[in-house]
């Protein structure tokens, strides 16, 4: 880290400074500028509590040279993670689209909505079993019941299941029926969930923070990595912004620049990310110009009858325009989306 | 709810929201203005999910009329709440101050800090056992050994405890050594905690996130009241916005926003919502001027070595001038700071 | 409008609004609800201040009904407007491409760029003369010398001329020599340099301010339109927010909001909305992808030498990379990237 | 600045980075870690352009170190700056409350809210006769009429008059009838409009735009004050967030950053910071206890009939309970609020 001193700064805080790094077991550098003395505190690449410094009477403030994640970066390996999810593959050449309700509200519902992605070209289902409501007077899902109504779809469908588990006590149940874990935006900073999902050894779908950074992303990617599971699928849901003419504003350049900075498979919403069932095609498309490698929709047979997140779902046929339309997406940027494996016959 | 028309909505649309508004259980009420026409949806009060009528077709959107929220709300309530804090009484006139380290490092740290603080003026202590950190590489706290040292520090100063919970499963554990249970400003919206919270039937201390409007936070507050849990203190810590010059923007505009909504108390937390400790005594009066129920501040013995936010603890002489000023601002807005209880005679 | 009294309104303060309402010349409509009572006013479509009934005993709070923009909206024009750009046409099926240096620095500079762009496929150049900086030791363009040497650039490749207006007394002179009148995000609600650029009858480029709504945008498009100036191009390029990882944050859902709420032509500035040349190419295929009418991108011949905004301009092979794909991601969606007129033979 | 290089940056390209560094005039110097080279580029203070050097190849980001701010910086002037506003002065130990309409309305409007701000103890009028409006279908003020109206209220009363200016043509003829040139929150970066305002030699009362950082409002002091100008006082009157139950978020915050980083005086503007009447008395009162030196406030006489932010004006009364609060405020934090000048006497 550099240690940028304020410009009055006297010799003695400079020196004390000094001593503060070396006995952090760190290397000090000195730069002397016309204005002010910066303190170069070189160590080992191990992380260090930038607050300390901070505090040091004459210090005006501290800024961070390494970054702060290592096994989700790009450094730490520089070709793209792909791995299986039933029979595709993600994060490679090829799209991959998860679509289906945002609850699982009933038997019919849930198998009718699978059967009709599967039609229209969808690789994975998703439905919520256990939902996290701004409300507590609100649908809070189906719970366990809602896992077995995946479990059936899957056996009819060959689809795999992604659904969202909100607690660690959850993720050995949810893991047994689902062949993603889902983690929610509300929940992507809820450290004792990362810690269960990574132990678990499942796929993990992220879910951006509406207001996280990318960096805090990747940082919370670090934790499930850290057990050494690396089947992490980073997801872009849209932030918080004061813009109120969409649900959440699609920060799009996070594509490209997680691509960059990291080696994990990513994909967007454009559902939660326009909350708007007009606006996601567009966006869908243009996630997958911007190099994104899969997407996840809502898709509802009936959103006027949805127990939630009805305005943001599509009617199957609408879908089924989606998936066409970013076939012809991922031919422009001379990707594909991934075949349908057959039926009833996953890897 | 009023579910506004788009301006060439046909009357076949508009007949079919209102059937839709009849369906369930609502009567409609029709408005037709120049340009458009209004659906007005009047219930009994019970919550409806908007998002199925803004798919409807002509439908332009649909504006919520009641407030989500009941029993955190100030029509519900009236009085303020009011309710006790060891001897002191949190919600009515008298201004109650929480003091203490970021995260609990050590028996003689975790000591020292209460009794200077506790000399100072604090009514009660924090301090972290359990820490939610951004990077998995960061102290996460001494865990259990934590919550022991906290209530050896209660046993010797008088002290009510005010600690950290960050997973539902640990709420017993840590309700066990705790006065009042912090839900951190990344867990306001983790619903399984704030069951567990709410059914434990222990004071909950719950801070707003970083990116949750006020309602939000209402809403959140409504699932650990609707437990019959009625002690609920609301924490105010920033929000995160463009600026960089702090780590967060203090909202102090919600201190009369909160105050004018709901009748539970309402304290901010200077230390995080600025990030740097020669802000937090500013703000901390602004906070009792603004006509905050009390404040929530990090101090540390030697904030230079501090293994979490070192940059934000005020010194304990720092801390002491901030109470002189809380006090006069106090007594300025006709309120004054809550007397210390007799020590090692808690009420 | 509709005015939604709070829940303890007496009958009193509702008849006080209702007066009100009628002495604003608006007809008063009333829906009482089990908890509120809601007040309709409907007016003739004439905008009436709603602060003004905000204030009244008993008011909760007060909602639009109405969109506040006329000229701007879908609903007076629901056909796409179109206009020529010399000799391409924005708006319809065609994309256009404007690219160019952030600022005009030199003869060669500017020519050179001109002859890249135009050669990889631009349709226009853009350039600043007069160049808003944060900084007043900034360099600030070179003025009118900037402009004649945008003629004479224009007089060698035909290509149609861009550049920035950045105060209402330089109206008439940038019009003078430029074919398109910029206006900055940071003058976005300049209203006396909307209403001279109005006045101008010259086509405006308008850039949407860096935390202006989608609303305030097509407001700003209104003052305009007002003039009886149809010629508005409007331009997304960012918006500001809590990320850090890129200089703005790309509001890719603007461009599907904006072609569903108007039919004014929408062009995204890549550079800008990323500030990082890297990313440049992905969010330009994104904004065509999600249905944008065109791009401004900036390209210098040198970046590293650039006076201003090095850090996000193409080399002049990377932008002819960003042509090739817009041309395919064009196709993707059914349209395509318009021809280059003639050269020297403007239409 | 400092110059942090990617971990896999080449001998040569740190080597063509200390070129470029050295070719603009400035030391390199070069910090070797065990991930990252970063180059240390010192100067003699003069600012140089950042963009340049993050696009040469092997280079992460640039760091700035100096502040890119002089004369506005507390470093360029340790002691506050007052200067006199008429018969009080601001900047000082005093507090100076501005207030008065939002518009000038009539002759009788103006001269009533006069007359009863003054006599609840303001020390200075504001009053808008030009109007910066987001609709061109509203109220956008009286002109030179209504600055006519406010040199006879002037005439009257006593009161200096603070009024706004939104272009650099109108500076000479409203700097002929106001004591203070405002320059509103839209207009922070109206370069144009501040290179006027220094060069009137005119104080300047500079709001902060609603999504500017304390550092980029510096910068537009910075204009003003590179005419040799230095009657220049900042105004914070919040900004913009997701929050929406206040117009804006008050960034209190700002107040004690802005007393560090510069020696100019500090108002807030309580009503436009949170927009609505009954929160701005708790917001003035937290403004001068975090160290505000005064107050700028909105009041008319009927706000129910105001043609311009009615809901966030107060009422006269309540406008003297604020005064009287402000005081108790300022005791507390060791400061008073300025006297009165004796009527029809300005100093």
């Amino acid at each position: 880290m550099m240690i940028i001193m304020r410009t009055n700064a006297t010799q003695e805080q400079i020196a004390q400074v000094v001593d503060a790094v070396q006995m952090n077991g760190l290397r000090a550098h000195l730069s002397r500028g016309t204005e002010r003395t910066v303190i170069g505190a070189i160590g080992d690449g191990r992380p260090v509590d930038r607050g300390q410094f901070s505090v040091l009477p004459g210090v005006d403030r501290v800024v961070p040279i390494s970054r702060p994640y290592k096994l989700a970066s790009r450094e730490f390996s520089p070709e793209n993670s792909t791995f299986p999810l039933d029979g595709v593959r993600i994060g490679g050449d090829e799209i991959v689209i998860i679509a289906g309700p945002c609850s699982v509200e009933s038997r019919s519902q849930i198998i009718e909505t699978a059967l009709a992605v599967r039609e229209a070209g969808a690789h994975a289902l998703r439905g919520g079993a256990f939902k996290p409501r701004t409300s507590p007077y609100s649908f809070q899902g189906l719970g366990e019941q809602g896992l077995e109504l995946l479990a059936e779809t899957r056996e009819l469908t060959g689809m795999p299941i992604v659904t969202e588990v909100i607690s660690p006590e959850l993720v050995p149940l949810v893991a047994r029926y689902a062949d993603v874990l889902q983690i929610g935006a509300r929940n992507m900073q809820n450290y004792a969930l990362l810690h269960a999902a990574g132990a678990s050894q499942h796929t993990v779908l992220l879910k951006r923070g509406m207001s996280a950074t990318v960096e805090e992303l990747l940082m919370s990617a670090e934790y499930i990595l850290s057990h050494g599971n690396r089947r992490v699928i980073l997801c872009e849901r849209g932030v918080r912004t004061f813009e109120t003419s969409t649900r959440n504003t699609t920060d799009i350049n996070a594509i490209p620049v997680l691509k960059a900075l990291t080696h994990l498979p990513v994909v967007l919403d454009p559902s939660h990310s326009t909350g708007h069932w007009e606006y996601v095609n567009s966006i869908a498309r243009a996630a997958v110009a911007a190099g994104a490698d899969g997407l996840i929709v809502e898709v509802h047979p009936d959103p006027a009858s949805a127990l939630s997140d009805g305005a943001q779902s599509l009617k199957p046929e609408r879908f089924a325009e989606l998936v066409e339309q970013v076939k012809a997406i991922a031919l422009a940027v001379g990707r594909s989306v991934a075949p349908i494996p057959q039926p009833h016959q996953p890897a």
